[in-house]
């Protein structure tokens, strides 16, 4: 199997793409240095314009070593193919892949709300209008951080293509090509106390059809 | 949206638990230290009873930093659900997470043909018998690492639940619940150069119909 990486070509300098690879997915991988060694967590996540909200509470181990102006790095992969060549050397994933590179930046007390918010809406749309607004003790307990976007500070790379052609026209008669992945979401299951009667909410419905 | 490692019951130290998640996902994030800075990439892996195995090529790019003895986090994540609760603060995601610390190792060139036939058939199961055997030149071209599993160096993260329960009695009429999320292979596509009369392998049957 070739490492997802290899292909240098793959690499894509648009800030579109780099968005539309951070905005199709929901979670990735918060990486920072501990001690010298490094440390990784998985994060929700939102983008918001130029910057990356990382979302937690105030109590979360996963955040007690993030301070603001550390240096982190964030990975989103979204897999979207098994590629099956003629040898297993070719074979490969399709897949978009992002690495944004900064320093985490704390998001001010008055922002925090304005922070749930989107962040909500970016993982479940439309959720926000649905319920009451967050109360401050809530929003004392909400930790949001931000890493910042900038020019030079990310990578993107996109594999979306069939197996390499086979160098010897005696494998061209075997079968190669791509197996697709997606993410497709079930049916609502609704909690244990929410009556049979109780309508599912627009987001909801929204969300399962979006994916 | 609670940061989704904030609950630290759901935690879980049983190896069993551990395995079940790496062997659930193909792709993960490597994260390292290069220059004191953090440093992540996606990369696809199989575990190999106590050891993951990564892998690349030798002139993979993503790899020229990471030498054998290195530090590193391997850190994997599936996104089981968006746990859609009453607030915002509540809601969450269902998830699976496994991040493994330790060194990596080199393998030796005696071991590549055994690692590339290991992560082919993780990833496609059974796709090393199909095809030809790797070429010296391949696996000299091919750089397998990997990240021992140590007994006191991994971390496990499950969330399979509903929405914690509303605290007022008010909230308990609205419609909370979870929308579970999972990942489907569609109809394998052939390659371009591929006949229509070509059958579509057994690896490729059994990844379309295990997924």
């Amino acid at each position: 199997m070739k490492q997802i990486r290899r292909e240098n070509h793959l690499a894509r300098t648009d800030r579109a793409a780099l968005d539309s690879v951070l905005d199709a997915a929901a979670v990735g991988t918060l990486a920072t240095v501990v001690d010298g060694l490094p440390w990784a967590v998985p994060m929700l996540y939102a983008r918001d314009g130029d910057r990356i909200l990382l979302h937690g509470s105030t109590g979360a181990g996963a955040l007690r070593h993030v301070a603001a102006g550390a240096p982190a790095a964030f990975c989103v992969t979204l897999l979207d193919g098994m590629v099956v060549a003629d040898t297993l050397f070719e074979s490969t994933a399709n897949y978009r892949s992002a690495v944004v590179r900064g320093n985490l930046t704390a998001i001010d007390a008055g922002d925090a709300a304005y922070a749930l918010d989107l962040l909500s809406d970016s993982l479940i749309p439309g959720r926000s209008s649905e319920v009451r607004s967050s109360t401050k003790k809530e929003l004392a307990a909400t930790l949001a951080i931000a890493l910042p976007i900038e020019p030079e500070g990310w990578t993107v790379k996109i594999r979306d293509a069939p197996p390499p052609r086979p160098e010897t026209n005696a494998d061209l008669g075997s079968w190669a090509g791509v197996v697709p992945l997606r993410t497709v979401a079930g049916d609502p299951v609704p909690a244990p106390w929410v009556g049979a009667d109780v309508d599912v909410p627009e987001s909801v419905l929204r969300l399962v059809k979006g994916t």
